[in-house]
């Protein structure tokens, strides 16, 4: 399907990557997806760890080993991206294909594609993959297996080009999804980026009360591990994406932050008729979201 | 063990017990602790239901079968334990030993036993295990393997009342913990109680922005799902617990709220700076608690 791609940026998404392009995916049974695998990182480390897991034919610390790639997958940060694409630019070929699987679309869309020579093609991307332990490392090539493959367009992009992402997703397993780029932003502050917020603060305050984290740990079980879980995700990284959303993300917290004055109004009244209405209102709108969930994501 | 053992309110917790009693867990190996397992609830069809999954030897709806237990266990909400207590006292049997399984222990703990006759023991205890689907016929053997128990006593307990809840706690494969009511319910505030007010205002806030909740569910993946599994729990029990838990969670919610104003600030301000410490101390809380948590429970 591609000849070479190279991945920039070879942590968890950009090893998996790499994993299922070289076939290693349950369901391509050693079928691959390019002919050979280029990694560009900043450490060597990443590249002799990405190399000993199968994530790459082969490594290097230059962007100028992306020259001659047909794909072109830039997995950093959201913020180091810009910089990234200038850097990048004079090493691509006429015809290449260059996709991100940054979190957050519309202010990369504005930004990206302009950075680019003319003759080289751009599609955003937002796999919904991840976990809370990043790190090349951590690499599944079943990842992105189940999992939304959001696709983005520009002004500019052309059909064959979105074509080409899209079959890239299917071949690794995901069901991806075309989305404007600021209609997805404003879905994945509250799917996605809110609940970030909300376990970092809930994991925060839990601390913060002046008991032991012994004591708080020894009488913390499933709901506490499950509701912070994605607190122990990179703080860098979740600052990057913060920023690149913020007014749909404060739109999504100020309606966080009511929700929450209603239980301390309803806590303070002693008011369980309200408490009880606030739970409700948790529950159904939980149920909702869950049923439109994708098959493998959804709740047991 | 025990001879007789009545648990009143027969839902996931009761349930559970019940088939740990009759020796289904894996670790008892079909040994029993129980001879004889009574089953007490409102509804014809929880005993039914309850009989066929094997949690009890025998049920009904009347609180007078509990007379001739040596051991009563009551598992019904929070709320309801008082009036339940009153009705239950005439049919106590001399020496009797009662205890709760109630999430919130410092009003328990003060209104019951006073409820109870002379003669009869009252140990209080909550047993750290459960699950956002309730309902007996969720019941599991082995819920409480690996549980922190806790076991909590008022100015009237005796020394060999609390060794024989110990005891069963200890035999249905959980870890006993002996704590001050109120010092347990200003961890589970944190712990237990405050999760599940930000899972639920969560998961409310994700519905509230006028997108479609199918729309919001394509795009949903793990943390969504992780960050608000709580938020399906019972509205009518965690309404209960709160209530009966309002200063020591009103202070943790408070502590949250403030976590959730700094995000905002730093968001308006677009201060990445500001966003990377919240989310840094956020994921160092967690992980000061995660390690501290009983093995089972502990993140992997």
């Amino acid at each position: 399907m591609f000849g070479t791609v190279a991945i920039v940026g070879v942590g968890l998404l950009g090893g998996s990557l790499g994993m299922a392009l070289r076939g290693l995916a349950r369901h391509r049974n050693g079928s691959r997806i390019a002919d050979r695998v280029i990694g560009i990182a900043r450490r060597p480390s990443t590249i002799q760890e990405a190399l000993q897991i199968g994530a790459l034919d082969e490594g290097g610390l230059d962007l100028a080993a992306a020259a001659g790639a047909d794909l072109v997958v830039v997995a950093t940060p959201v913020l180091s991206m810009a910089p990234l694409f200038r850097a990048l630019a004079p090493h691509l070929t006429d015809g290449a294909l260059v996709t991100d699987v940054g979190s957050t679309k519309a202010a990369l869309m504005e930004q990206l594609p302009s950075l680019l020579p003319p003759g080289v093609h751009f599609v955003g991307s937002h796999p919904m993959a991840g976990s809370e332990k990043g790190g090349v490392l951590q690499s599944d090539p079943d990842l992105y297996v189940g999992a939304r493959w959001v696709v983005t367009r520009s002004g500019t992009t052309s059909d064959e080009a979105v074509a080409r992402v899209w079959a890239l997703a299917e071949a690794v397993g995901s069901e991806p999804l075309a989305l404007d780029p600021r209609e997805h932003d404003e879905i994945v502050a509250r799917t996605s980026h809110l609940p970030h917020i909300a376990a970092s603060a809930l994991a925060a305050a839990a601390a913060a009360g002046g008991i032991d984290t012994n004591q708080l740990g020894a009488l913390a079980a499933g709901g506490f591990r499950d509701s912070t879980r994605i607190a122990a995700a990179s703080p860098e990284m979740w600052r990057d994406i913060c920023i690149t959303n913020r007014a749909p993300l404060l739109a999504a917290l100020r309606d966080l932050q009511l929700r929450l004055s209603e239980f301390e109004t309803a806590l303070v009244n002693g008011d369980g008729d309200s408490l009880l209405r606030s739970f409700e209102c948790g529950q159904e709108g939980r149920r909702q979201i869950a049923l439109a969930m994708p098959e493998r994501m959804r709740p047991r």
